[in-house]
């Protein structure tokens, strides 16, 4: 019989997770001990629990699903915050967390790694909040429990947390026979065809429809469906900004990013004066609406979610995503309705003397992505400088729109790149947030990865100073790292790095990094108030970003 | 009239806080600008939020006090796991945590770092496990909430979350005259009276005696009271690891660490074989007892807590700790029992071919200690084989005994060398706990601060490959570093950086290190089982570690 984490491990692996990201630490030696001698998972030690919960993170961005173990007290709390961002942002990551032993939580023994009060319930307290299910392992829940905990986090895509007490950990699971299956959750026949009938209706009626999808049909895996409803009706499409890139950006009726009334002037006329929006998934948070500057009146809206349907002012609940999309697959209309032409971000101009300005910086990298690309992007300018490219066949464009936790990218981008070792990762970060968890860089040369890293080196947290009252008050300044360097130190010897303040050297190291056989590190220097244009925007509009 | 946010800093700068760590966010802006514009206090900006807050907590070590802000959500979870150290270890830090304008929470706005579901309290809620008290502050209950608040972080020495709506602290504070005072505890008369009573007739009936003072007293500042009982009972003392170095060990009737039976057994017979045992404050947990091979019965031991007293099996309750010193430093007798002499670690023995042994390494730093010196040891073999040393005068030592968060060391020496600024800071850390908090030396350069780092290299997380059943599981092991490298990537240019691999080279480097007027930062290469006494010791004790 399997032991109680052998047992969770075989199911997890069965969801497609062959790594496990952590640092270990005692408590947890019964989790680390199985992932290492199962011969068929991988254990990835981060550097801390923080980044290995943001590389889990980026992992089940591209897979799906990820697992993160830590031990008990000090690495469960480190990961919260990466933890809350996959809760956040709809992500599954199923938190293994190694717990002493249940005697000694029994008799409250003052052991390392607890508040010295012989509380061991408050952490699994404190995780529950940021947790779609949970539960402590034991022999004789643990396969039930199991199956609860992968439903759960499958139909939420969120975060479970799964405690191990270390001598559980390693006793052999009791199946008594009478075990629970977990039923997919199926939707209420009358009202999924009441909401599809509402929805073609709607269609029919349409002088101009457009599409919008949102994160959530990929997190559930279902951009292939939405994909074939684009292409059955033929309708134009956008996306909001935490939803770039979710279908390819490369097919022909997509019309670019949907930001309100903030950029994109031409999309957000179109897609507001269309008397049918066809959301799927898409949630208006304030840096996906512009700043709050979408406007779009229920009646004109669509919105296919979750677990139900909305048309205009119409909520039919119990109906399953799924089964909507699977509808109207079959049974969308053709209509083809006119839309606008996606925009790239054009020539890249440079600036004065040729030092690298945005408008030379974002469409300079815009050339460089090629099909099937994982671009991660740090929050901040950087970020709202790249969600306009246009993205080549299938490339792949990652952020934390929502969570928008800063240090989150260069970890994620690791994650992402343990997840698809054959494809070409490119991260694009802001100084400032790298230093957060920049170590975590020599990851990638430890597994031998090789990504291409775009460090924006703009003398602070430039996303912060055109935000706050007093753009140059002291707390938007770093310390000074010497960042080409920093590859090296940290043992990617042989990675090709460089730092670059003008547009030509720009243009020669990513020339260079397209070719080399090494991993690429490129600082960029650029102007202290060197933003993309949305970043200015959110600037200007700090009144409807802040209030209500 | 100050506003909400100028009210609670002039607060805690009358308590001795000169200076707030953190990391700038858009939602604590309010609290970001009133520090930088008050003058007075300093904005220490640190890489992360985990750094962050282990800097304040280095800082309370050193000033009793410190304060850290972090932003909404992303913000105050990274620093939670930092906060639950200080919590565990009795320091309190007053963590102002910037929250959105209050009509955005009352709209259940979706705006970015919170969870996507109008849910603004979650983070609050998660935070009261980790404080003593708590309060969202408004203009009308400011007054009133910060002297609470105030009041509850000094009795009981944890953390206090003070949470700022944007809006709220900006307004000015409301006085509306009739505002509460908090008044300190009182001890019950009868009740002190008795303790004393009958802490005196046990003392004064003991034919051996020692003192044992705990790291409580040392928290709430009761340290030179103690010496003071010291002195005027003549009494020998020991102290337990957590309690390292809160009196003086220069001290004549010093007598060493006790640690149960594992380590100094000289220590351990003559305090187990004393009929009166008067601690102080001390609490036994497992790497405080040795791993629980402590064995004091009730009838020897009193013990003196924050507010009550034990004496064998009776309980004094409603006694303050300060009550019952200011009694004893005046009542207790002169006994002057002979204890037994402290020792040191003796002189460093050079391994074969020179290479840097456990035996050469900790005996060779005891010997550069200095008067006044500040030691911050991270958790691990290296505060296991410096807990042992002898420090002279008033040198401190440092460690995270209870909580045991590994990185905790790195960013706390940057506070202690930030609340004392004309103090030497040496800090000792192995290179696996380096990894996870790095990249905060790159602070101490920004502020100008001259720390001596000592790196112990040894290639993966020993103390681990001891505990756990198979020392080369790949768990243990680590991305290679030229840890040599770092500070200058880091931008420390101007430190003295050494990678050291036989003893003599280190003593070179330690001599350089002590006359230079720049940093020094120290990567020692030792074998991968090179580890202190204790360390192989607690190896062979994870039964009675994990167990119970």
């Amino acid at each position: 019989m399997k032991t109680v984490i052998e047992y969770v491990l075989e199911r997890l692996q069965a969801l497609g997770i062959n790594e496990v990201f952590g640092v270990a630490g005692d408590y947890a030696f019964p989790i680390e001990d199985a992932v290492c001698e199962s011969g068929s998972l991988r254990w990835i030690g981060n550097c801390n629990e923080l980044n290995a919960a943001y590389a889990a993170d980026g992992y089940a961005r591209i897979k799906g699903v990820a697992a993160l173990s830590t031990t008990f007290g000090v690495g469960e709390l480190s990961a919260l915050n990466g933890l809350a961002g996959s809760y956040a942002e709809h992500l599954p990551v199923f938190h293994l967390v190694g717990m002493p032993a249940s005697g000694v939580q029994k008799n409250h023994r003052l052991v390392h790694h607890t508040l010295g009060n012989g509380d061991f319930d408050v952490f699994y307290q404190m995780s529950q909040h940021l947790s779609c299910a949970h539960a402590i392992l034991t022999p004789e829940n643990c396969i039930d429990e199991t199956e609860r905990l992968i439903a759960a986090a499958l139909k939420e895509r969120r975060p479970v947390y799964m405690g191990f007490p270390s001598d559980y950990a390693v006793m052999p699971v009791i199946a008594n026979g009478k075990h629970k299956k977990t039923e997919s959750q199926k939707s209420d026949t009358q009202s999924l065809n009441a909401a599809v009938n509402a929805i073609l209706d709607k269609l029919n009626a349409s002088q101009q429809a457009c599409i919008i999808p949102g994160i959530l049909t990929a997190r559930l895996g279902y951009s292939d469906d939405v994909q074939a409803i684009i292409d059955k009706t033929g309708l134009p499409y956008a996306t909001m900004f935490m939803d770039k890139s979710i279908v390819s950006e490369s097919n022909p009726t997509y019309m670019g990013i949907y930001n309100g009334k903030l950029m994109n002037a031409q999309v957000g006329e179109f897609v507001e004066s269309c008397d049918c929006i066809l959301g799927i998934g898409a949630v208006l948070t304030d840096f996906n609406s512009g700043s709050f500057t979408a406007s779009i009146s229920p009646e004109q809206r669509i919105n296919i979610l979750a677990d139900q349907v909305k048309v205009g002012s119409a909520v039919y609940p119990n109906v399953m995503m799924k089964e909507v999309l699977d509808k109207l697959k079959i049974l969308a209309p053709s209509l083809k309705h006119q839309g606008i032409a996606a925009q790239g971000l054009g020539e890249p101009r440079q600036g004065d003397n040729g030092q690298i300005t945005a408008q030379y910086l974002y469409p300079r990298l815009e050339k460089m992505f090629k099909d099937d690309d994982i671009v991660i992007a740090e929050t901040g300018t950087a970020s709202m400088g790249l969600g306009f490219a246009l993205l080549p066949k299938d490339a792949q464009f990652h952020n934390q729109t929502l969570w928008g936790s800063i240090g989150w990218a260069t970890p994620a981008a690791f994650g992402a790149a343990i997840a698809a070792p054959n494809k070409r990762v490119i991260l694009v970060t802001g100084e400032g947030s790298h230093q957060l968890t920049a170590q975590e860089i020599s990851q990638f040369a430890r597994f031998g990865l090789k990504p291409i890293i775009f460090v924006l080196n703009n003398d602070g947290y430039l996303i912060e100073r055109l935000l706050c009252k007093e753009p140059e008050a002291y707390y938007n300044d770093l310390p000074q790292w010497n960042y080409a360097q920093l590859p090296a130190a940290l043992g990617c010897t042989d990675w090709y790095c460089q730092k670059v303040t003008t547009c030509d050297e720009l243009d020669a190291a990513i020339k260079h990094a397209e070719v080399t056989d090494s991993a690429a590190y490129i600082e960029i220097v650029m102007d202290r108030y060197a933003a993309s244009d949305l970043a200015k925007k959110l600037g200007k509009s700090v009144a409807s970003l802040y209030s209500f």
